[in-house]
């Protein structure tokens, strides 16, 4: 035995260790249990709602619950956006000819409601290029952008990202132009017809007008009638900002024996639209967070540093959670060597995405070995997420996200069918294998 | 250009040929609305049932459709098992005091029906060793294994083949010893109740007892009840062997330009258990083997070998289909140089397994970064399938089966949940894209 070389010697501690969080996890996991707690008996948790202040007291009591050294949440101000009663929104003429089709639609989140209904003509558009082109005629009209995903990546989230512009800043670009409303085709491909809220922002410089979305199957439908006709649409939306109001990070620790003053932080986002009951965005990276918590206090790994398990406050129409967790430690000058996220849903982990020099991500790389028998397939750059981000811009923090298989998420992102029977529990406690597996790696070793 | 050496050549002209297939499967595949047509509009189809006609007259009339260059029926004799009516498990009695609890049950495939209620008490064994050790007790008691998979496996298969040995063999291994029915836990770690049905097989030497699965959350129940109590169950099956029935395999062809005697089959198969619509298992494996066919003739793809399309018949409870297409082929002196099986659910893919030698495997390894674009990590030693393994029995054909993520599958596997609502679009062409794309390399390169 003494011949072997060290690394071999570690390599091998590391995977008995590796493979006793696997089998502690697989078999006594309590994500999947929490994620019913979270999504069932408190639902949908935007910030400002009543929600919040459930799910923030729920996460404190579970960590307590769990062993976490210490527990205590972190206030900060945040938004408080509510949608106000249904969003109505139908096809009222088609070529002048009077008809009444009603269209799945919502609000986008942080909107402004008609109030009242508008009926307006309306003005198809491919893209924003193609609403330059025809800008003449946008005024008085409802934008529709037929924003829909490039199916041919392979990678959801990028066509996520390149069509979320309509979404985020579709509604700003045709008020330039006079529009009294816009409607996006979700921002998803699934096969169904829930609508696909999420944030949105106005440019002060124009009037704030609604903005909706459509289900993919209305959408579709509708993009081919407005090819051929005039149509006419009535919208009814009810979206209001109220005065930011007060909500919380909700924080455990477990101390560091070594370097008590270093950070290695883990999270996920407690907030979620109020469409659904925020299971995949983000009650799994809740519940695999506060998984990580269990798993090594049960283990009773006594880690070299500090691990702060986050679940972090208004990530969805805000990030003032993230925002506040990096201007305290900023303040208190803590020492935060790297982040954690996982927020793509809780699917069969893939991999992680790393954002950090490339020393550390050599050092990282090299691990692969250990956690490719739990199903990751590769340690990439590039990665972390809107939550961690902000450690990384105040002190540099090496970042790094969970990567589950993303074929699914976009069927229900922000949308009505976000529930806890759409998440598989084999799939999600995987994620919190890995997780916890990557912690341990990066707690032993430094980075 | 020129300087180019030329596998580098070789390999973009491969990828850009790999992409079209991609883009044009994701964009315009037909193998959803295939599937759903499948499920929707004939429904189970276990072999001998009418469905299965349909079944066979549709996937010959499709790939007539989708442009085979030649398309037919091979007759195979197949068995006819038939559930009858409602397959009724209750609790009667514990410890003495009379109760009704009826349990989620299911008969297994091919097993003969009590035709009428058995009341006796349960032996509840956690394997077969302890089993052995009880074989006192088990004389006109109704033996329930608790059959659970071992969740510490990363992959589902293997706990599945684990576990398997009790719903194929447990009924005949308990009446050895005079147990008068068999109840096993579902082959499943679903969270749901439904019960999994799956194929058993009696041993001639001992009586045909009735065997049943049980939904898991029952299972684990019961299983809990058993340890500390005397419990009286009743049963009533009515499952029956028919009389052996006409099937055939649907097969299209393209034929080869080159090599037109030499055969690449790809396949999945047609028959599926009668508790549901056989979607994943293995509707899916059909409409991507047909998507394949779609792809390659829309692309004009002129193979240099001919491709075999096959709709396998009865693979749920004989292989009939299996071992008359490989007989046929060797009465006919077929050349076959690879058989490509999908029938492991159409869940996003993430690898080929291979049955071929080492320097086949050499070949086909290094157009992993070919793949790789579309997600698949491993092309890995092992795999095929019970379809196409007689072919490899009959010539040593080498062999490659689809290896989708794992983790779903066993939830909806042989049960009632197994519909075309829990198959992803996405995931299921990104199947048919990787499909294609393999016997694309084989069909170019040779093996």
């Amino acid at each position: 035995m003494f011949l072997l070389p060290v690394f071999v010697i570690a390599q091998n501690e590391d995977s008995i260790m590796i493979k006793k969080i696997s089998d502690d996890i697989l078999k006594n996991g309590k994500a999947y249990d929490l994620l019913r707690q979270l999504t069932k008996t408190i639902g949908g948790r935007l910030a400002g709602s009543p929600q919040m202040v459930q799910a923030e007291k729920w996460g404190l009591e579970t960590m307590q619950l769990l062993g976490a050294d210490a527990s205590y949440l972190q206030e900060c101000v945040v938004p408080h956006w509510v949608r106000g009663k249904g969003d109505v929104v139908a096809i009222k003429k088609i070529n002048n000819k009077t008809t009444s089709k009603t269209l799945a639609a919502a609000a986008l989140g942080n909107s402004i409601g008609s109030q009242k209904t508008i009926v307006a003509n309306v003005l198809a558009v491919a893209d924003f290029d193609d609403l330059e082109k025809r800008k003449a005629e946008v005024k008085g009209k409802i934008v529709y952008y037929n924003s829909g995903f490039d199916v041919t990546n392979i990678r959801p989230f990028k066509s996520y990202s390149e069509s979320g512009i309509y979404r985020r800043n579709g509604a700003s670009r045709a008020a330039k132009y006079g529009a009294v409303g816009v409607m996006i085709r979700s921002l998803s491909e699934s096969t169904d017809n829930f609508p696909h809220t999420g944030v949105m922002a106005y440019n002060d410089s124009f009037p704030k007008i609604p903005a909706v979305a459509l289900g993919i199957q209305d959408a579709d439908a509708f993009w081919q009638l407005c090819k051929q006709n005039t149509i006419s649409v009535s919208l009814l939306t009810h979206g209001k900002m109220l005065p930011d109001t007060i909500g919380h990070n909700v924080i455990g620790e477990i101390k560091g024996t070594e370097f008590p003053n270093e950070y290695i932080t883990i999270g996920g986002h407690l907030d979620s639209w109020d469409l659904a009951e925020g299971a995949h965005d983000d009650g799994t990276g809740v519940v695999q967070t506060l998984e990580v918590l269990r798993a090594l206090k049960v283990l009773n790994y006594q880690p070299k540093h500090s691990i702060r398990f986050v679940l972090f406050a208004n990530e969805e129409n805000g990030t003032r959670g993230a925002e506040k967790y990096a201007a305290e430690a900023k303040a208190k000058n803590e020492k935060h060597i790297f982040a954690l996220e996982s927020d793509a849903g809780g699917f069969t982990p893939r991999g992680f995405g790393f954002t950090m020099n490339a020393a550390q991500l050599n050092k990282v790389q090299a691990w692969l070995p250990l956690l490719r028998p739990y199903g990751i397939e590769q340690l990439s750059v590039g990665g972390g997420g809107s939550d961690i981000g902000p450690l990384n811009q105040q002190f540099g923090t090496a970042l790094g996200g969970l990567m589950p298989d993303g074929q699914r998420y976009f069927d229900i992102h922000h949308a009505a069918n976000d529930v806890f029977e759409n998440v598989n529990k084999r799939e999600l406690l995987l994620g919190a294998v890995n997780m916890t597996a990557l912690i341990y790696l990066i707690d032993k070793y430094g980075l």
